[in-house]
């Protein structure tokens, strides 16, 4: 596989489930935790088609789950690489979900799911750098950045100095 | 139930569960989606146990997954509830994996899920208070808040300036 | 929901997978009846989405399986109607099974899954007519009367001579 | 394992499966791809008993669902072997459903699958002959010259020509 | 469903499995848990066939694992109710496991579940006795008092001097 | 690992899970099949943990079903292991089932399963022995010659003569 330039687009993945009864709680509403585990798949497939490698999840950004979903439900996923950083890539998740006889849908989730191309032995290898193409894309491109910061300050791996752009973000008005 | 204080301990969780194959990736390694979705029923028992209510979740923050768990591997997970704040609860999990017939254990993850404790109508309903009785606990009760922030501040229903302790904490070394 | 005129491209649903150890044989290639689980969730999404309905599968056309699809492959499946029959549908499937890190990807199947719109109490009601807008689409759509013919010959439903599209498809050389 | 000429009753396999929740879709009816997936299973097994190799799923004909399946039935699934052609068999399927508190049970599909015996690498290898014993083996047996020209016709891998038997048992009427 | 006297045979259930990935343990065997499993659904339906009504697992004796069953190997179950005592019915199941292109089979495990029949509401019901046919059915039936004296035994729900036909089984010897 | 002198505590293992639709019988509760199933996997780890070996299931004892277990149900499992024999060990298991929004919890069963440590190649090994450490070990430890007696004389690889403490258990009040 080339390493050559790539877009979001190419790494685009739909997935598309059926809320079943062993996916859902006591109040018939899907679990938080099933949910993150289609996403953890949609997103690896993601990662694959950019990185054309094996993948291995490296974290997961803060999600919230306003909306319950219900039993029987359709979950529409939409994945695409937003970045690449090196040996990984963060991806980009949308979920939506509907009850079509009852003629409704609603986004309920976005996600960001951090990845890391791998070799036969696990060992981080590579990985094309993206562009964007729209202006959605380069809203992600951008954001891509400061997420990371945030992520590095979270396992402690930098300094807060070391993130400008996250600080510039949360902390625009003390300036 | 009564609303009597109630301590972390007495919501504790131990969950212990086996890489089978259908957890694992092709590398053989326990796949990341599948560890959130123990992780959310690990959590969601612990919401239970303090509010002892139906409880539904409301949010993860970031995961990192910075060590591979093989397939056989032995997973243990403890989960315990750190703060209530009105109708949510934040729990923190500590995830360690062992290869038993090989001698090995390492702690692997740290997460933190926030649950709502809801009525029979999915309805929020007010939680006990809590009371930290050790250090971690203190700690973790102290943390609690700063971590709400951050969750509030990304879920863009606050202001930096309503974020005091977050500020703190992050920029500490450039006052 | 209108029962306005539908295009094929309204019910279009993809699904993404990926296979795991338990779908797959001896030999570590997926079964035959997992794909077809699969096909038949994808194919009941893509007939609610056109008829705005709880659908039930009516039927399944001959499936062949040429090409063995292997442990880790993405397998991607696209479904969508291509004529609508009173209270009955046909679903085109397509799946195409993909080894992304070593860049193959191949076209596996096709199937035609039948759907009946049915009530809450499980009656047949009527779903909207289609309207073809591709060539690809009018092909799908010309067909699924000679098809429709063969499912109720098989059946024993109508007789030979109440198949004429079926037998000149057939037969025509013998003409 | 002796390639000795081997009869229907040798391959039969019963199986007999609970329809679960996870079964069900929202009418709590048994979906048809979880019968479909019970179905491949038992052939393969029918086959693998014939041939007493490792198989794998060639094809599978027009299946109806013409009657509901509900939670909590008991399915009765019946599989033998009807015909053996080179490296292929056709396995005869017969499925009943039980509701066994009420005390009804009915006949609810037939369905034939066709599987290829491999060696450990997959590739196709000869299977024994059989010996139908009853009424209703030779009918099975005869019937499967049929359902194979079928198949190679709607495979385009034989002109309508080449199908003799089809075409008079399609036509009879005709001539 | 009418009380009248019925055979063994009668409530006879064969299920048939393949051992898949997940049923198995780092050795590659099937586990004796998943095994259990599947027996106590084997075990139901005879129990179901019998009675005509709904039934709740009582107890299991004791079951050993003298041979390991391999990954990909096919199981055969069958159940049958050796006896009923007034709302409970004893099953026996018979279990063997085959490597088909190996050539081999063997009897693996020999084990007795007891079900109660019970009502819409969970009440327990009686069932209709059983009369044995053949001279294995016979010794079943009359094993079947000393099985049931040594769980009430073993459940402290008798004392020994309540266990005449156990007392002779286990110390003849001593008399 | 060291063959040192271990306790019981040193293999304790806590399981929890929440009882799913897909676990449950008709009448809503937990089947017997399933529990089975998490205890065999409980017991497994407690012996791993003991003896530092691959295990494998030899046996379970007679296990009752007193109570009824619902849907939604959070299940606990405490398994540790009483004795160990040579290459085997006894693992006791205590399972109880609470209904947390409605306040109750119940011990619903206990247990016994054995289990064999073995190497690579599934040959038996020779395991740590135990050193009980209260009063409740105490008797666990000593019954549990009992029980193996009671295993053996069922296998029919002892006779009664052999079985002294079993003996005095049944029938101490004949003397």
């Amino acid at each position: 596989m080339s390493n050559k330039m790539k877009t979001p687009k190419d790494s685009l993945v739909t997935m598309t489930e059926i809320v079943l009864p062993n996916d859902t709680n006591t109040l018939n509403n899907l679990m938080g935790g099933k949910l993150m585990h289609w996403l953890d798949i949609a997103a690896a497939i993601a990662a694959q088609r950019h990185s054309g490698r094996i993948v291995v999840t490296a974290s997961v950004d803060n999600i919230s789950f306003a909306e319950p979903i219900a039993l029987g439900d359709v979950i529409t996923i939409k994945a695409q690489v937003t970045r690449a950083f090196n040996t990984s890539m963060e991806v980009y998740l949308d979920v939506s979900a509907e009850n079509i006889p009852a003629g409704t849908k609603q986004k309920t989730n976005r996600a960001f799911f951090t990845f890391v191309a791998v070799d036969q032995l696990g060992n981080p290898i590579p990985v094309p750098e993206i562009t964007p193409e729209t202006p959605e894309e380069d809203e992600l491109y951008a954001g891509a950045l400061r997420r990371r910061q945030l992520r590095l300050l979270l396992a402690k791996r930098i300094k807060p100095e070391d993130a400008p752009e996250l600080k510039s973000l949360f902390f625009a008005e003390n300036k």
